[in-house]
């Protein structure tokens, strides 16, 4: 059991979707005594009036005992990436479509929060991907990390090593690194495996490679990824889950490692990832 | 028999690489009485001066009758995409690591040159695809045309339609559709099929599709395909041969025809298809 | 408009989910004034009695003037095949999962066989794909031909070629050669591209090959496919439509060609191969 | 350093292509003062005569200090197989085509068994995988474990689950479960992913999928895999690391577990599983 005293709420950008979660979790929040922090974006985005139990236009903290995260498979990952490094659980509501990582489906909402303020659920710690590019910066992946050609310019031209050792030389379209959680996203859009949750490991694959001989590559957790651009004069962006961080010139490299336990997600008990797999894999397959 | 009497000639843009061969070609030229038409660029870059059978700093004109094309896939497709819609041939000599279009390799390129001049090779008419987009343009493609989402944007949104019936609605980094000829180019790097050059119909193919049911799809050449771009907000970039044509804004749709006959490539006797694919193949296999 | 005087009928092996039909079948013909033919095994199946328009225990005949065929793809097939090489349409009413080949879905029955004894219906002629063994036999493939490796025996070791070219050796599990109507069954298995039902060609691919450059070749329709079985002892079955033909030596070899106009399938106006495609494959999809 | 005194020695099917190794590993052996153990087999395939530290016509034996392999994979496999369980290094020299498991390649084999006979090595322990069904039987497998469907009758329909969740059912020709050691064999022909070998987990991937939702996935090293043959009527076979083992009647099922540490694996300083990834697939791409 988890005690729960102060809560932060994070949804998507569609406020009137979530209109009545954030009544109900407004309402189980009061009986429960947990404080509710909304950061100024969401307090205005729901119209909050201050009442007892709610600390509105909030400064993000990170010593929170939950955080609320209504939204889609977005929404959830930006929630875990704030959280990231701490052992903040996200408890994740899906109001999007597919919603992997969701902790309960928007259909069991009120057994959920009432579960998700009793601190009655299991924690899941995820691993992230750690990136670091030659004096540019730090950057930690919940999901992926890719790297790919600028619009309009000649295919990438990127050089892959593991530890000493060079891999293979690929052009393509650009390279996606995942986490196990990640697997089921643009790694599988690659063609890549799905990885089961408790997989120790990480994945790269490769986004409309001309090279034959190209395939997805599940790299141990104990060694170094390098990505080389060996191209002669085009950059190429480097994006992290989703959202780009930086270029890398002709000659650069980045280096991504395995980081265990960066992330924790709630996990209702008798929910597992195959189980998870099965149900949203249906929700994929619609043409 | 080709009568020759006229020439283009077209290198890529190193032409150090390619100097021996224009050395050759000129000699070639004056022997056989053949008038070379070479270009402001194309004059510069030889460092060529005026002589007899030389038409430099030329304006491109469409009654030659044969092209020569010095490079790598790219500069050939150039070539043919300057004569498509005309009958001249292109004799293109591989100066690249693929060459998949190439008329002769340049180890053969004093026989070869020899039989271009002397007319002695065959013609392979070959299909293009025809893009039109609402309002935007018409432009043709030799090898084929592409739509992207845009770098640090949501996935594109696509929905593709052939005659009156949609097929299938994609979410993915983008979509190709190509001929025959450009089948083993960027379609085959999404794992779609490679057409032999004779097979009437072209195939649409998708970039990390996130749907698990999106499938490379051969279409009839007697029908038409549509993309919509189904986004509620974000353009799609289009391209063709792998030029930036245009964007395609939410809501909009572009169409694709399968044009007969369009391009002119020379062929010694004796070369087909499937023999250049197995030669071809080995070189994209390289790690 | 096709003049129905005498007709085929062929069910699959589960009567009592086709026994409403088939009254509803006995019925229309009689206020029709149609002639059913159904063989010793049909008229068994259903437990059918002598009557005026019916002929039981009836020899196969090709000069009838249709064929209902009542199944999934697999009777469906069997009726192309019988009637391959006719122009007696199949009139294909499904009754299994997936029933790519189907003119009708079992809930349009009434209006579908009204029309069908009217002769109301388009006819689309298929193409066929004939294999020919060294000295061994001629077979015609509706939908695909096959070679699979031995059970427990080492992995096949395939060369192709395609008219005097040899593409490539493979080795693998086997390899199957599908026509446009069998590009959505064995063939979509191993990853070949769907074909729409106009275009003129045939697919080959791979099952589990080893090598890293075997791809998907649509072969035109004007080129003759040669499948060597290079291993050094081990024969690999062949396989036609999914049923055994013959065995293939080692160092024999089979030719592959593609046969225009073999099998006719009755067609509702309004239908097409792409909607079709679009409704049969949410129903592959299922997990 | 490990101290060798006793070794197996296991040869391929070829003795003429071993027949200087094995010359050059009895003078090894005898200046290193090791005693040689070879089977009957193997006596009489390379027709040796009774000497010094030879042991000839010699039963198996789990307690020598190495065993040297010498062959393609399916030697070296069958080495590890016969010393799985136990903590002899298996040494081997590759004389086949790919190797990927070989400790050194033919032409470093004077330097590679000097080291050998010195104990101057790594060992490199591999997991397997244990499969057990419905009271027929508990087996290792050390590359991988597989299901088919038999020649000529119906596709295979297989369920899968992994501790208490189904998470799909498939009909396909099989299914392959791989170690990473194994992945880049069967697993590899089926779309499936490159593991490195320190990944812990296995791997699933099908042979032929109709559905088009199975995708490869990489299973937790905790958790079990069940198989279902979900056929109303017919066997599956289920085959380890090649070799056939039992019939799986429908309805029948198999538990797949992750075992750690089985094998082990000689390795010369400086190697490494990605190292030899790039080497050995160029020689997986050749047409």
């Amino acid at each position: 059991m988890n005690r729960i005293r102060t809560a932060t709420v994070l949804t998507h950008r569609r406020p009137d979707e979530t209109a009545e979660a954030i009544g109900l979790l407004l309402g189980l929040a009061r009986q429960s005594g947990v404080v509710l922090r909304l950061d100024l974006e969401e307090t205005r985005k729901h119209g909050l009036e201050p009442g007892p139990g709610l600390e509105l236009d909030a400064e993000v903290r990170l010593d929170v005992d939950i955080c609320f995260a209504m939204g889609g498979d977005g929404t959830i990952l930006s929630a875990l990436r704030i959280y990231a490094g701490t052992s903040v659980p996200v408890f994740a509501i899906n109001f999007g479509q597919i919603g992997f990582l969701a902790t309960i489906d928007r259909e069991e909402i009120t057994d959920g929060l009432t579960r998700g303020f009793a601190g009655d659920f299991e924690v899941l710690a995820l691993p992230g991907i750690e990136v670091t590019g030659a004096g540019k910066g730090r950057w930690l992946a919940v999901n992926d990390a890719s790297m790919h050609r600028q619009p309009g310019k000649r295919v990438a031209d990127l050089m892959y090593s593991v530890g000493p050792d060079e891999v293979g030389r690929v052009r393509c379209d650009g390279l996606v690194v995942a986490t196990p959680a990640g697997s089921t996203g643009y790694n599988l859009a690659n063609g890549g495996p799905v990885m089961a949750w408790g997989v120790e490991g990480y994945v790269v694959s490769f986004i409309a490679p001309h090279s034959l001989t190209a395939r997805a590559l599940v790299v141990s957790p104990h060694d170094t990824l390098r990505v080389n651009n060996c191209s002669l004069e085009e950059p190429v962006d480097v994006t992290v889950d989703g959202r780009p961080v930086c270029l890398l010139a002709a000659g650069e490299e980045i280096e991504v490692r395995f980081a265990r336990g960066q992330s924790h997600l709630a996990q209702l008990p008798g929910t597992s990832f195959y189980k998870r797999l099965r149900e949203k894999f249906g929700r994929l397959a619609s043409p």
